[in-house]
């Protein structure tokens, strides 16, 4: 009997973020397949088979999942957020397009969970509280030029801006880049957050105006949230909030 | 002793999708506020006190749950989806800021939830795969201009784009209005997704491509995706992804 393959999103790293609806996947499952770190925060049964692998090697993985999975394994593929949003949905969906014919007779869902931005916006207060976007700041997978365009876009549409993966060891200067093209657009007053290893023990948060961040105190479990031109902080608090209307 | 204020997300609909983290402040709470029929999906303990309002009264219902915390109460905001997301959060934040100086000492904080693109996401396969953007067509707290400016940059920069409140009774024209601009940057590849009440008994989910959709069947409790030039349909199979890889 062909099996089935559920990936899941586990949310930014709290237990209490995890949806029961992806809970219930894992204590259904027969195999876990995702990154390495990810499998171990989990705790997962010893009756379970897990597949541990490299970060990057995301299409590998969806296309052991979907094996497993036509095999008869009721397979789960995790990742951290939700699985939608620059993760592993769509890799899996990108192996069923253009992988083998008999893995479209799997039964395949993505299971949604929290993810980074939300996380992080809600520590903060309301930051993504208008129109806003996200940009994955990594090129592995497109060229440098289109992101600039990207942000280029998204400052003059005066978006909230979240990036993902803003910086890392093979790319330190990317971040960087990009807040110089955010001071073009930007008065003095524009908030920078840098929000860290959301919900669990690492969590650390830093809010910034343009011109006082350094980029180089981002990492790869940060995600980094531009204001808008209306995005402000709350005096007397640490709540940063965009309005709910437009001047 | 002054009480707390939790602004929290329901998700989309389904109980499955409430993360635990929600489930016990609303638990612990005393007094809940919210848009009546939110309230009532609930199914809610008797013992609790509900403040039921009307949806627009979003700034009422964030003062009188701060006037309640600070006399007191553990009062828990509900929001759907994400609260974070055109939602309760930045209308509680905005109380913050202007209302009364002793509402600082409440304990606030916002609970993140699942929002209604991810969840439409997850259905769907993998929409949102690549870089995208949320923009709410409600023009009662901005301009009409404001919201098709954003709606071009948006075309320009190729994102994936979430629209929320796409049409009301009181907005019948919007949606058709936008989707005039997108067929201005579009081959008739585009695809457009209706994601309508996911999760719930009510869910349907139209997919279109560009020169095929009718506006007037989205209406308030429909997400609508408009998938970048990227994004395409598996044949076979019900799924459609934005690939990971811009070409």
């Amino acid at each position: 009997m062909i099996g089935s393959l559920s990936v899941v999103g586990l949310g930014p790293g709290d237990q209490n973020l995890i949806t029961p609806e992806v809970s219930l996947a894992m204590l259904e499952a027969t195999d876990f397949i995702g990154y390495g770190p990810y499998l171990k925060r989990l705790h997962i049964n010893k009756s379970k088979t897990l597949h541990a692998s490299d970060n990057r090697k995301e299409l590998e993985r969806a296309e052991l999942g979907l094996d497993l999975a036509y095999s008869g394994k009721k397979v789960v593929v995790v990742s951290s957020g939700d699985p939608g949003v620059f993760a592993m949905a769509s890799a899996v969906m990108e192996a069923l397009d253009k992988g083998k014919k008999e893995w479209k007779r799997v039964k395949v869902s993505v299971l949604p969970g929290v993810t980074a931005m939300l996380a992080a916006s809600a520590k903060l207060g309301a930051p993504l509280g208008h129109d806003f976007c996200a940009i994955n700041l990594s090129n592995n997978l497109k060229p440098w030029d289109i992101i600039e365009k990207r942000v280029t876009h998204a400052l003059q549409a005066d978006f909230v801006i979240s990036l993902y993966n803003p910086r890392s060891v093979v790319r330190p200067n990317h971040l960087g880049k990009i807040l110089k093209i955010v001071k073009n657009f930007s008065d003095n007053q524009r908030i920078v957050i840098f929000a860290k290893a959301i919900s669990t023990e690492k969590e650390n948060i830093l809010v910034n105006l343009i011109n006082d961040v350094d980029p180089n105190l981002a990492d790869m479990s940060t995600l980094v949230i531009i204001g808008s031109s209306q995005t402000k902080a709350i005096t007397d608090t640490s709540f940063v909030y965009s309005p709910r209307s437009v001047l």
